[in-house]
């Protein structure tokens, strides 16, 4: 198991320039007054593909030799993973395949391809799924990036917090949700090398908080099938970015589906962005453990804005 | 009847810059193909109380005298403009109140409250409300800050323009909504002055289209009570908005309902940004008028983001 560097997180953010935003960064006196800490919230809702998945996408595309891209990019990924492995593969000019279940959202298959990617279709369970996509790469030789344990994507994370720490120095604390930990991850990797000082808490929904019980165990805990509104946050963690979160996360808070929802609420009614369920995690933990944060400087990733507007949690 | 002139801007610029956000200019290349034109959305959705009309109503509150001052601000208005004056009377720690309709929303209310204002009901007609209103303008000598129909509120509108022209030169055309027409006088008076060539458009509901009516008649028509989803956008032309109107705007284009909730849902889905319906009618008017637009660089104001998270019109 190669685990990336600094070294690696530079040349990523070098690589993937022409092809990601730098998001910006928003503040609200309002919600501060609430916290009782000033929280600044990097934008990743405003990401290429809304989603800054779009880093790590196109840090392992923009990575690969003429001759590995020439046979495309492949994963599986229901959620803003694939999305943003098309929109990469798209700049590149390669062919990229996503396996989807065929009961994902009619809207998440257009969205593949309409940067250009395929869709392959499985039956929702995990053997269905693996067997459809060992057929995938067996006949294309398409290079598998893996949503989250994969050096190549946690670099490509990395470069988030990176900016972050360059456009808000001095934080005392970041906090970004976690399902895989590849967010997570990468944030670790930035800080703990450019800003040691400023410690890395994670979210979770306790609806899915296999990364807290495995935090709290000291080793991997993976949930069969976890339900809950943050979507983005059902997956387990692995090997890799296990090696990140027991090495250099403070602590994994754990919050309630109705905390979720109301915290993000109050960002599109405060803030007036559109951003999804995981996003708003963090936030939640916040204003739950007020004590942790008080009077401190706040990094809080909004991590993608891919939302449903005709599902709206309270709709 | 006083006219504002270009130096009137200036000087509300400088006075307003420490109440105000320079907002900034968001760009989706998606809308961008679908429209065929540069689009540069000037977000006022992220201004202060969320609405362009912080601008006019710090421009009125911060230009008073110690004497009128003592005295407060007052204004009718269930809209932004009740919000915003209330924001801008905290700032400055001088009283406000807004007449506002018993039946306008509960939120409004609270809202106008939250930023400090009083509120004081009456009935939903415009005989109670102008009753009510002068009984509180004698008891308190209250200065009226005019929705629209005031020099300083459009001095004050037109440093959106300002701002605009800044961040986004060589400009063809500047679209934004018309209600009043407070920020498009705003608009003319800043562009016919410092960039005389760009192109001044409105764009209307046509369920409220007295401006576009007005506008092709060459004199004022209003209209008793329209109905449109955009909320903001009911009130008539007054003699001051009409003057830049009929001198300075190049046409008012008109849209549907149905195309107004489709281009917020667009702007919404793919900006990834929360504002009300009343900004999605120049989007509106520029989807529907394509060969107007055609390769040009165009502004386009997002007015603002005051919409209730629990009635969205596509709900």
């Amino acid at each position: 198991m190669y685990i990336p560097t600094y070294a690696d997180v530079e040349a990523a953010h070098a690589r993937i320039l022409p092809y990601i935003h730098r998001t910006p960064v928003l503040t609200s006196s309002y919600i501060n007054g609430l916290a009782g800490a000033e929280l600044y919230f990097k934008c990743e809702n405003f990401q290429k593909a809304a989603a800054f998945k779009a880093r790590g996408a196109s840090n392992a595309v923009f990575g690969l030799t003429e001759a590995q891209a020439a046979k495309g990019v492949a994963t599986h990924s229901s959620g803003n993973h694939g999305l943003c492995l098309s929109y990469a593969a798209g700049r590149r000019g390669i062919a990229c395949t996503v396996v989807m279940p065929r009961t994902a959202p009619q809207a998440k298959k257009d969205a593949v391809r309409g940067y250009g990617g395929r869709v392959v279709e499985c039956e929702p369970s995990t053997s269905s799924r693996e067997a459809v996509f060992a057929q995938v790469v067996a006949e294309t030789g398409a290079e598998f990036v893996h949503p989250y344990n994969d050096p190549r994507v946690i670099a490509g994370q990395a470069t988030c917090s990176r900016e972050l720490n360059e456009q808000v120095p001095g934080l005392d604390a970041v906090i970004a949700p976690i399902g895989g930990g590849g967010m997570i991850s990468g944030t670790c990797l930035t800080l703990s090398t450019i800003a040691p000082g400023v410690k890395v808490y994670a979210g979770e929904p306790e609806q899915a908080d296999d990364a807290a019980r495995s935090f709290r165990a000291g080793h991997i805990i993976a949930d069969d099938a976890p339900e809950t509104v943050a979507d983005g946050l059902k997956v387990p963690l692995k090997e890799l970015t296990w090696h990140f979160v027991q090495k250099h996360v403070t602590d994994i808070l754990t919050v309630s589906e109705d905390e979720i929802i109301e915290a993000m609420k109050l960002i599109w009614k405060r803030m007036k962005i559109v951003m999804e369920p995981s996003s708003a995690v963090p936030l939640a933990a916040i204003l739950r453990n007020p004590q942790v944060f008080k009077g401190q400087r706040v990094g809080v990733i909004i991590t993608g804005g891919n939302v449903d507007l005709d599902k709206l949690p309270w709709m």
